[in-house]
């Protein structure tokens, strides 16, 4: 089973576009509609970015324990509403060593923390394009759905990782809206 | 400047192949002659591998500071002996979790403390080929150097970390012993 999944921006797609946010650096190309596929596009899409899922970097396996009980996988029945954030952080974070980056991550951070209290509103799948051996424009996708209800709770899932000191390694992060076609 | 290394064997290159070990699973095609490029072979060579090098995945700070007041990047002048050495590991591995895998890693099979003891004979760059998100063949590629008179050294190194806990973990082991052509 492949684990590299493609996020295609264009005229189609099975998700309309509500809000595009340039949240740090480059923007992507405006589009009307977001298309998320395990296998490449066959039409050219205005972008398209993909990225691969992984092994974990930083939980423990305490942490995991309790992500996995608390977690459901993306599309549920309900989940009409979702958001596509990648993300790319820079040179610095690339260059500290895990124990640093853990450290920053989530004893400082809460970013696993922060995460459990959004679930199981909030369903998410983690993307790695760092590694791909080709210039990727980002280092992470993440692919989120929520159901309508549930949009407060992602809100202050941003809003809380923004304002962490993690999010000082982020040069680059971009936010789509997206609901249901 | 490109992280990703090409590994081209066949029946040119800059390395002569002197021998071939297949230690666990499937060989590779038995070549004369191994290239190492950091663009992709323009002739087709009879295999061609290749991987990213990336941030580190376990070291500490502390160790990573030792580490580099004491490594030697590859291609002094007389390290004309070397060894490229492609890795898989297991499914069992790739879903631990990161304090899991840093425990078997280091505090069980001491690979960073074993790497450290044959510093700064052995020479070594590790590329990563799990999240190219193509259907790489092995997860790891290492490329070592050393001179003629470190060659035991070198062995003793291999030895340890083959006898360690985290090679229970390795499904797939290939190693080309290389000279300077």
């Amino acid at each position: 089973m492949s684990r590299t999944f493609y996020f295609s921006g264009g005229e189609v797609g099975s998700f309309r576009v509500v809000d595009t946010l340039s949240l740090r650096g480059e923007s992507l190309p405006s589009v009307s509609h977001l298309d998320v596929t395990s296998s490449a596009p066959t039409t050219a899409p205005t972008f398209c970015l993909w990225g691969v899922t992984s092994n974990d970097r930083y939980v423990t396996t305490a942490e995991k324990t309790e992500l996995v009980s608390r977690q459901i996988p993306l599309g549920r029945p309900n989940t009409t509403h979702g958001a596509f954030i990648p993300i790319k952080k820079n040179a610095e974070w690339w260059a500290l060593p895990q124990d640093a980056r853990r450290r920053i991550f989530e004893e400082d951070s809460r970013h696993i923390a922060l995460g459990m209290r959004a679930l199981p509103a909030v369903s998410r799948r983690l993307h790695h394009c760092r590694d791909l051996g080709v210039d990727a424009p980002f280092d992470f996708l993440t692919w989120f759905d929520f159901e309508p209800q549930d949009v407060q709770v992602f809100d202050d899932l941003l809003g809380a990782l923004r304002a962490s000191k993690e999010w000082d390694y982020v040069e680059r992060e971009v936010e789509l809206r997206v609901e249901r076609a």
